[in-house]
């Protein structure tokens, strides 16, 4: 067995750290242990999950390491998918947190993917004023993303995220086993979000991810090779290194993250959420931006063909579905919240690392897509 | 004009100031200005407000400031009273916010009573997840309580304050004119926080307070004299001194301020919310507390009648309607949120000053009670 790989998000104002390994979910009770204020009584604490999770398992997995350190879990199981995340859900997750008697120092575990980590993140942030919570994502995409750096959210129905806080969890813990129960279209999603990590920090990676593409989407599950741990770590690092001094998002460090997102966010909007996987959206995002940044000469011609690779080689697309209108994408990528009426800022690859806000036109952005 | 007064209330994250006078509705939009980031432009920013405030003007006040400023004011009014502290309420705030395209860079201006400031401040800390937003409370219990320390709240069905944050407002601005158009009976309940004060931090002010009880309550509106301004002022500077360094209530000071809320909140929720203001439940929670400690022989003797005079002279109660159970109180201070199941922990005051938590048990409560 390899020792679990530790990441340190020293992110204020609660550094804690991701803990990347396998069988990790019988040590959520320990994590959570350790999360509490000292002399803390282990009480009552909430597991939230969602259905599919919880077919799979490992929702039933935390509860039981939980009972063994001396905690009293309750399970609340929401509905799989992005509807997860809306305030009706975060209204009745604080309604059943009042009838289980949580309190200030109770604790709340999030297992799951993207949705569920936001909604109980914001849930833990909100409740009695925030109380600790412990993220336990089980999808490539979250471990890579919804789980570092403290964003939660839910969705209105004017647009996605609009309500949510910065709350840093107390742990992060990656179950690399999870992902075998993973289906196979999620799993090679997440590799999207890995991408443009790669693109942002080490160029070099783009053709080592292609190359082991066969051997990293093989690896999940109890016996893999350590390519997915490495995977994850890096994927985690550069976020952390983005998130880091920045934490909350006013310095623009962190917003270079959104790489490939603009187009993204259109996409996933226009084709209909869960439609279009993210990673799926950023695949083509981060190409469209690679294509403008190579246009301009900001960065290196090889970029753009290099991604197409990677891209291909994990399955994901890279050119824009015939079903889609090009132009609802400049549309939808015109309003998008985090940008004024009158500008569209994007996220452009520069030359050999590293990335640059830049204002698009709609013209230039038509001609990418 | 005698110059406004300023308390700083420098709180991490957010330092701020408390502004204190007459007059001042129409600085807020120079205020809203301030806590704009360098170089932000000056949009849309939202006022929430209730029906009461917005039929006595103050609400159109701080809009017309606000556009004198450059600002492009939304005016969003709650139904007046508790019932606005509701998770509905928030996510309505949210939809119009959404409608009204408010930013990351916009401000949100509570102009209320404390349930206006603690539902309104929610709004703000998890819109975008966070906004900026200034607190301009038109209650004297909202300007000696809710608009210091950046708690804010929505209740549940299951209890008060269970979901909601801690976001420091930029500014609260307390224009004193703002008082007279209040109701009699909620200026005397103002009061009732206002000898919390005197209790924990200046006992020989109890005695001043009830022999100037008659000038105080004469002296709103714009031509008063300064002894509301000095009341005003002393209040903030107490609640400051104890939510300084301990702004997310981890080391036990701020919980201090809880004195004669224990009692407090049981008979609130006893006679029904609004039956009883909260300002007259802290008088007779006051005197409940004070009655154990000079039993206990923890404060001396003369604090309780001492207390009952002020009280008296503010026509604040002191005794237990007898329509109420004290049983029921006993009963329903045992399951206070602040407190485990096993033991129901009050603030008692100190000898002198100050003022210590200690476990009250079932039967000692009763018989002060």
């Amino acid at each position: 067995v390899t020792a679990p790989r530790r990441v340190p998000l020293d992110f204020p104002p609660r550094p804690h750290e991701a803990t990347i390994g396998r069988g990790l979910l019988g040590t959520i009770g320990e994590s959570a242990a350790s999360a509490l204020p000292d002399g803390a009584a282990r009480g009552v604490c909430a597991v939230v999950t969602d259905d599919h999770v919880a077919a799979a398992g490992h929702a039933a997995a935390v509860a039981a390491s939980l009972r063994a350190a001396g905690f009293d879990p309750v399970v609340e199981t929401l509905p799989a998918g992005e509807a997860a995340k809306s305030l009706d859900v975060a209204g009745r997750l604080w309604t059943s947190f009042a009838a289980a008697r949580l309190d200030r120092g109770s604790i709340v575990v999030a297992v799951g993917g993207g949705a569920v980590i936001d909604v109980a993140g914001f849930a833990a942030s909100a409740w009695m004023r925030g109380v600790p919570w412990i993220a336990v994502p089980t999808t490539l995409l979250a471990m890579a993303d919804a789980s570092v750096g403290g964003k939660t959210a839910v969705n209105l129905h004017a647009g996605k995220n609009l309500v949510g806080s910065i709350h840093m969890p107390s742990a992060v813990v990656m179950d690399l086993t999870t992902l075998a129960t993973l289906p196979p279209r999620e799993l090679r999603s997440g590799l999207g979000e890995i991408l443009k990590c790669a693109v942002l920090a080490e160029r070099g990676r783009i053709a080592a991810l292609r190359s082991g593409a066969a051997a990293l989407l093989a690896s999940s599950g109890p016996a893999g090779d350590e390519s997915l741990a490495d995977t994850v770590e890096f994927a985690v690092r550069v976020k952390a290194d983005h998130v880091r001094d920045d934490a909350t998002e006013t310095r623009g460090v962190r917003a270079l993250l959104n790489l490939g997102h603009t187009t993204a966010h259109a996409l996933e909007a226009e084709a209909g959420y869960g439609t279009m996987l993210h990673g799926e959206a950023v695949a083509i995002g981060l190409v469209v931006a690679a294509r403008i940044s190579v246009r301009r000469g900001l960065c290196e011609p090889s970029l753009e063909p290099d991604l197409v690779a990677a891209a291909e080689a994990f399955g994901l697309p890279t050119l824009l579905p015939s079903s889609i209108d090009p132009s609802r994408i400049v549309e939808r990528a015109r309003i998008d919240k985090k940008h004024t009426a009158s500008r569209r800022r994007m996220v452009l690859p520069a030359r050999d690392r590293g990335a640059v806000l830049s204002d698009v036109p709609d013209d230039e952005l038509r001609a990418a897509l």
